[in-house]
């Protein structure tokens, strides 16, 4: 795994060995106190922090101490809610599905340290749930899953309102509400496709009217992200914005929401300059991340950032480029994708007013299960 | 960091949690056997294998074991120059520049440890080398790296004459040869390329004719990879081939070398069949990778991946599938590029006959320093 190669405390953000990934705290504090007081602002909806963008303890619990939240976060896997669990924080929403026995077996064992409340998209997967945990004594919190154009969920149709009649019904079951999935929306979609998100969006919440009318309780009602959140928030009966990307930012982010500042880039050497109007770098799709788009070259007028391979990068210098870059230059670059990009890191360098002052472990990274 | 949830010796594949990487041990030994017998069978060239695709010292240590290889290995970074070094191989070429202080002190302390030798492709960066080792008292043996179309390295033309007059009378500093680089090339470009690519290499051996002419001896000519090792070993002159991905192999270099097996997978479980003909699995980008092409799904007749989110898979299921998946079931998929793949990864899990055998750790993952 990772080697951090720890430095002291204070040292210049710029003798990092490279490629290392950099959190400016100032701009992560900015971000994370922006986005509080919006919701320190209202009742209602408040925040739970999507916390599998960044996977760091040390970061959520930033997010939960500046206030406007629900009182916890969500995740993506059943092993990032251990690992989060166990860094204190006890209400956790798991926006996966636990299908098979031996997963159902941990997230039991888990509902007996904290509470932690799980979706749901089929009646199968309710009853697998329903059973084992009656059998065990205990119960769990259940959202159901509502896809609003995304990859996965229930369709907003009859079926969801089946299933919401399943739910109500089940034992050892706590209906808790619903949960529209939107990530798809932020990470992938183009920006024009906002008037469609809306639409998608709108679908669930007749459902939710509808699953209403059979006499049901929709206590939570989740939805909307770091790009939509303001919009989300002024639609009646949302009661918790699942956003997390706001925090670090990206470029694909950035691109959408100019409310926050990209606070997380990694940080490159020039090791090449083979030709005219090329540089090579040391910060490649292993550093980087290459999933989704290719990252942007920051503070660096006439620098384009064109392709990475596994360990380098190759950067496109403009002939009107001012300062031409040399070898041993450092290169910033903001990822396309920071989630992506902090899935290759064990650890994330914090640095105030360009000196380092801490390094965060990324805990949860490569917690896929 | 990834939590290995270790099952027990003997635990059937299907049995593990998911997304898994497997490796199929029985088709590893076929790959390295396969391999090491056409070096066995020769005197020259030999094989080094390039470990940076696995990281893994005890895969490295079995490829070594099989013979055929010149007693040492290459990789990609200084990083994982010291993790191979720590688990016992005396002989390490690093394919990549050491440019900064910082990096060459490392590179200094490490050859007091081990055989290390170190590519350069500027005058620059060979006095930098030149200079450090010499105040340190030590020599570093040194390869010139030339560009065969790939991303960096000195271009064939009248500077790697010069570089090469430079390595020679540097003090501190044994000229051992040169490394083509080639790695691009079984990456990310098309078969019908392979002719261009010979053209490429040819030219690499001019300027070696050319050097040899100035009096300069070539001890070493290091070239070829999985893909072209056959063809590479035929060339008059070439020691030693860099060849690593025949190990595990992945969907893009089975498509194009068809000696080898694809012998590390990725085992999902498919967690929702929202609508006909679409199932989702478990296994997204972050724990197969996506970053030059789309994975295969294996071993299931009518199935295609065809898009990754972070957490998930969306597989199409052709109407004349014959067996339908259904949840719980259980899918295969080949990784494009096996080296993305494991840079998410820090344990694999080898498996015989379908049982488990050995986790072994990634220990070089996120070593990109």
């Amino acid at each position: 795994m990772e080697n951090p190669i720890v430095k002291p405390v204070g040292t210049d953000v710029l003798q990092l060995d490279t490629p290392a990934v950099v959190l400016d705290l100032d701009d992560l504090d900015f971000n994370i106190q922006n986005m509080a007081s919006f919701f320190n602002d209202r009742n209602k909806p408040k925040l739970r922090p999507y916390v599998s963008v960044h996977r760091s303890p040390a970061i959520a619990h930033k997010q939960m101490s500046a206030g406007g939240t629900v009182g916890g976060i969500c995740v993506s896997t059943l092993d990032q809610a251990e690992v989060f669990a166990d860094s204190g924080i006890n209400d956790i929403l798991l926006v996966n599905f636990v299908i098979t026995k031996r997963k159902i077996d941990r997230l039991i064992a888990l509902s007996k340290r904290i509470c932690i409340s799980v979706v749901v998209e089929t009646i199968d997967n309710l009853n697998s749930l329903s059973d084992a945990f009656s059998s065990n004594g205990v119960s769990i919190d259940v959202f159901m899953l509502i896809n609003s154009g995304g990859e996965f969920g229930c369709l907003p149709d009859e079926r969801s309102i089946d299933l919401a009649q399943a739910i109500d019904s089940a034992s050892s079951v706590n209906f808790k509400g619903i949960v529209g999935f939107y990530e798809g929306f932020s990470s992938y979609f183009p920006i024009d496709d906002f008037e469609e998100h809306k639409k998608n969006v709108c679908k669930i919440v007749e459902v939710k009217t509808k699953i209403e009318q059979k006499g049901i309780e929709i206590a939570e009602f989740c939805i909307g992200s770091t790009f939509d959140y303001e919009w989300a928030a002024s639609i009646n009966g949302v009661t918790q914005i699942l956003a997390g990307s706001y925090a670090l930012m990206d470029s694909n982010l950035a691109r959408l929401e100019s409310k926050f500042v990209p606070a997380a880039r990694v940080l490159g050497t020039v090791t090449g300059t083979p030709e005219k109007n090329i540089v090579i770098t040391d910060s490649g799709q292993k550093s980087i991340g290459a999933d989704v788009g290719v990252a942007i070259v920051s503070d660096w007028q006439g620098l384009t950032l064109s392709s990475l391979s596994a360990e380098h990068g190759t950067v496109l210098v403009e002939d009107s480029c001012i300062k031409y870059p040399k070898i041993k230059d450092k290169i910033w670059v903001v990822p396309w994708d920071i989630g992506g990009c902090l899935n290759s890191h064990d650890y994330i360098n914090g640095v105030r007013g360009g000196k380092l002052e801490v390094v965060w472990e990324i805990a949860a990274r490569g917690n896929y299960r």
